[in-house]
């Protein structure tokens, strides 16, 4: 409608081109997206990739990139976990299985990462691969039989845990093999992934479960993350979420060798109700939890999602007085609106509904969403 | 690195794009992004749009569209200002003033945007275009003369704003005619738009703060908004910051009086300095104030920048024991990092400094922009 | 790496911000982005929206917008067909069944896009609405009796189509009465819809192909376009694809009548094998189709994929010689890898494959995709 | 306005969650986004980097990310070129300057990528870093004295560029010392840099314009690409054009050797008139070149852009019989649409326009858009 006259020398819209690029470089660069998903009553909730790779082994970047990476996407915690028995590279790069955590140290104490220092002990299945964090030393788990390694990083203190499950199996499947039994007995693992890169595990998930494992989810990015994963599309790596007494190495040890995690892998966020609940309850926020219908007109609620969480929501029981939507998508960082609908012409005065939801999303076990109410007062007019 | 075999039936895949095809719907119809601005201490921060038509004047779209527009972009209110005297529309559409308003009530009502009467009178230049809001009947503002129709806002307890005042000027440059100062020694206008659609007017905002009127920035839409802006690629209306005492229409109106306002305009963010400084305060958050250097080494400061607001920082001075970067850009809803670099290798002990910026797209005067203090602490060693 | 001190006063930063606003807003609104599906040997490949409304019955925009809009997003050509018998803004849009055509036409010219006059017949199941389009006076289709609208939209040689038959009908699954038998049996409906807006009824696409009616696939728009579809993350309204000698509205009536056309439905291509496969042919190219394989190593094949269309592509076929992917997308306008594997070491010699794959995106029946070949020639070493 | 009712069960929605994440990261690795740049009369337009780094000097990347990542960006040619003299990892990796070349030319191979070997000899200034591409054999470059190592590339032949010469100089402005005069004069090198990373040098585009250099712009990138440019905003790495018979190593060399060779940086493209004169009569289409204007009325023309290239043009001429507007931009692979308006309400019959432009960002020289005209006829009537 109104327009005005803009008369600029090529000069000055060079400058601008100028101004632009480095505005954008430093953007990539220095910049880090956290990642809302809300700290829970008693801990915080800490970001963590445990299982990533460098040059050192087969992966394809230099060790500090693997710092950078997680400061840039939010991450609280990572641990570079290079093979010790796989070096394709040996050749071109030393051997060495302290060096990535050595190289990648500074950088992660710079930007506040906190690096746990870990390796991947890497043998045919079974057991399969394991990984080994909280070490001082690598290399005494380079033995030649495989219990001997897994012995020498519990006797490190580490907490260790068995890595993709289902990987090269059939259908991608987990087995549980008499080797596993025999570490379990011993104590000798505490954990497993339930999500490695872009595979899911129900099975282990069970298993977790059911034998008291820790439950994991980790990137084992080797490439550049961003060849691996759609950043720039609202993709994430897999990301175990720890909740710990603080932000600290040794609070997260804990916190894992208690079980309290929850794996967020795409839109799923999988753990225990005890911690799925709470994070539910911190992140969503109903604006206007008491409305009128008058008759069988509508009303509409309102529900502001804080986190970064997609959360699907689908209706667990019908009522009498009102319909309510089969099915609810809170967006993440979104308020979205729904309705309410009156069903009858002759209702009045003031009720309190708890609607029950499953959050199909929010995996307590592998078949069974967590259940939620949203708690509402309804003033029925005619 | 690891592969899932997926068997898919043709069903399976096609229930997957429908699936799709819902939610995104959904998503946009129903869903409402929060704008952050953070409120400041005593008020709230609301955010308006004081300027918009619909097909009741030279505008194309029904005035629900107006209210749904502005919930699904973060608003607290608006007003539909169609003009009195312009109606190319009127061989179609039924000449009423005050409809509008009345069919866009309800739904402004379920949506819970407070929904404020107004209409533009649109006389040639001098005086040019006025809004006034807060009305009750907008009829009597329907004059021959321009001066019975801003005497008759006025009647109504009306707020007056001068619109777009270098619309149609010779470079855009507003002009200050004898009619101005004689309505304004009157008291019969209160505000003024310094931002009018994608127009900015620096002399406005400079008369405003001399002369004491409110300042606004409006959309003064149109068309559907996503044709005027360009919003899914972070774009947004001009929006008249309006700092309340509570959500509603008459804190509006008491907030407009006292000249509580602020505008934001692309990445310009203008007011007062009472105004803007607080915004940025509560905006942003130094995550590690407190940092070691050794000798000539450097330390990293994360800065957290809680709201939608790009904020554009200029260093203001240079300091003997550490160099400083000479902008900081705070991108919005991101921590950004940046280094400090020790100038000596001799000093030590713990330092203050308060390190000064211009927050140079913060801007308390056309040509001025916001003063401000990153605090940290500094522990040099040897 | 590099640095370049950069030294901007306040006033040069504020001119950006100014040129960003100007080009931005102009990209949005002078701005069309067409729509890539490669015409078909023999005929131009028009892009057309045959069911829309506006403020003259229930939707909520002005006539110009729906032009605007088409334009924006690279259509050829739409029909505004607002209904004749539900006008709840009848109060305030003086109801005239010709004038939406008329308000539109002049700037149809202007921006090229053939505009198609039209109008709903809006009655009750059996028979739901019907869509008469290429009428030159809507009037005497306001009839008492449906049979009468139809017959009259017939007298005046428009081609008449059933729209979203399975709307409100239990699960969305249409139903044929005996009155569309009827109507079929006095050739007084030409075509059906088989996609309304986000409703795909693949009962209806059996029906068309059975009994030799068009298929067309539209908007049904009431609101402005980007509150109905997610333009800006690629999603786009369903698009009823005419196959027409020339660009023109007779060609198009021409088309319609001979039911040379197909429906584009978020990522589904739907129509006769016919016309998907040159649509594939054409859309498609092997960049390298002789690669060599050297016993049981690989060899990469590049694809190109010139058009707008997702295509997902599904393994027909096993082979001796060599593994073939089990599935292949190809991304829209851009190239694809994929790897084909030797399965034995004593291979030699040059062989012909042609891969057979599903289209399984592009239906020439509601459970049906096309098959397609890919032509490659491997030369076998050892 | 329709809703069709979707019971799914929690099974059926997983499974969505791994589809989509299956095809998300395919997408990512496999593939390929062309960049569209128009072949000119006689040659290829070849898209080439031939400045990078790998961890076998300072850079943080395998040596086949380099290859992966330009086949995903559209790139036809790169060059490896770490540092001879600066290998900061050479306690991990051992020093060797062919191996980045033998270890990822197999990958380069596969995908098609033309892989040259090549060096950076990096001494400092005068006369600084210059990269030797083309080579057989990196070693003899290995020397005490520079002036060896440069003898040394051009006795293999190779074609030898000066990298980023205003690095480290004051206010990044190039400085030429004698030794570049002395190098030239010897023939010993025959480009420059005028672009590196996110600097750019008009002043070396000016000495090569009057010494007779090849132009070229690299990204010199260290890091992964991603962390380097914002690839997922649009942002693309600096290319160097290289117009060349074939897609072959051998016509890249003569190519460059000819100076047939174009800067794309940003949306700068520079070069000379003789390129970038063809570049942009490829890249646009008047759609409709032949109009009619009423009087003073106006009329629309559109214009579509093929290319990826922003190309924003300023109105150099004023006419008597038309306004044209001051600036059009033609946004990449859109079409824009521009208003012509009358000037007199006398005008009649048919007039060819030659609308002289500047296209102010394809630089012919560092402070000289190109000149172009857009063709048109108008009719013009009473």
């Amino acid at each position: 409608m109104k327009f005005r006259t803009t008369k600029l020398t090529l000069l000055l819209s060079l400058v601008i081109f100028f101004i632009f690029s480095i505005s954008i470089c430093f953007a990539q660069i220095n910049t880090r997206s956290e990642i809302n998903i809300p700290d829970i009553p008693g801990y915080l909730t800490l970001k963590c990739d445990l299982h990533t790779h460098t040059v050192f082994s087969d992966g394809a970047v230099w060790p500090t990139v693997r710092v950078e990476e997680a400061w840039q996407e939010g991450l609280d915690a990572i641990s570079i976990t290079d093979h010790i028995e796989y070096l394709p590279h040996k050749e071109d790069v030393k051997p060495n299985h302290n060096r990535p955590y050595e190289i990648a140290k500074p950088r992660a104490d710079e930007l506040g990462i906190i690096l746990i220092k870990g390796t991947e002990i890497t043998r045919g299945m079974p057991p399969g691969h394991f990984n080994a964090i909280f070490l001082q030393d690598v290399d005494p788990l380079d033995t030649k039989e495989w219990r001997d390694a897994i012995k020498a990083a519990n006797d490190q203190g580490a907490f260790v845990f068995w890595n993709h499950p289902g990987w090269r199996q059939p259908d991608e499947i987990p087995i549980w093999y008499d080797e596993h039994s025999e570490l379990l007995q011993q104590g000798y693992f505490q954990g497993i992934e339930i999500v490695n890169q872009d595979s899911y595990y129900p099975k282990a998930f069970q298993w977790a479960l059911d034998k008291k494992l820790a439950i994991l989810g980790n990137s084992d990015v080797h490439s550049p993350i961003h060849n691996t994963f759609d950043l720039p599309n609202g993709k994430h790596r897999p990301i175990t979420l720890v909740f710990a007494k603080q932000k600290s190495e040794p609070a997260i040890k804990e916190a894992l060798l208690a079980r309290r995690t929850a794996v967020y892998h795409n839109d799923l966020l999988m753990g225990e109700e005890q911690f799925l609940n709470p994070v539910f309850e911190q992140a969503i926020r109903i604006l206007n939890p008491r409305v009128s219908i008058k008759g069988t007109s509508r009303a509409t609620i309102q529900i502001h999602n804080e986190s970064d969480l997609m959360i699907e929501l689908t209706s667990a029981k019908t009522f009498d007085e009102i319909s309510v939507p089969e099915t609810i998508t809170l967006y993440p960082g979104k308020t979205i609106a729904f309705q309410l609908n009156g069903k009858e012409t002759t209702m009045s005065g003031t009720k309190q509904f708890a609607l029950p939801f499953i959050a199909k999303n929010f995996l307590i076990a592998p078949d069974k969403g967590l259940s939620i109410n949203l708690n509402i007062e309804v003033n029925f007019t005619q």
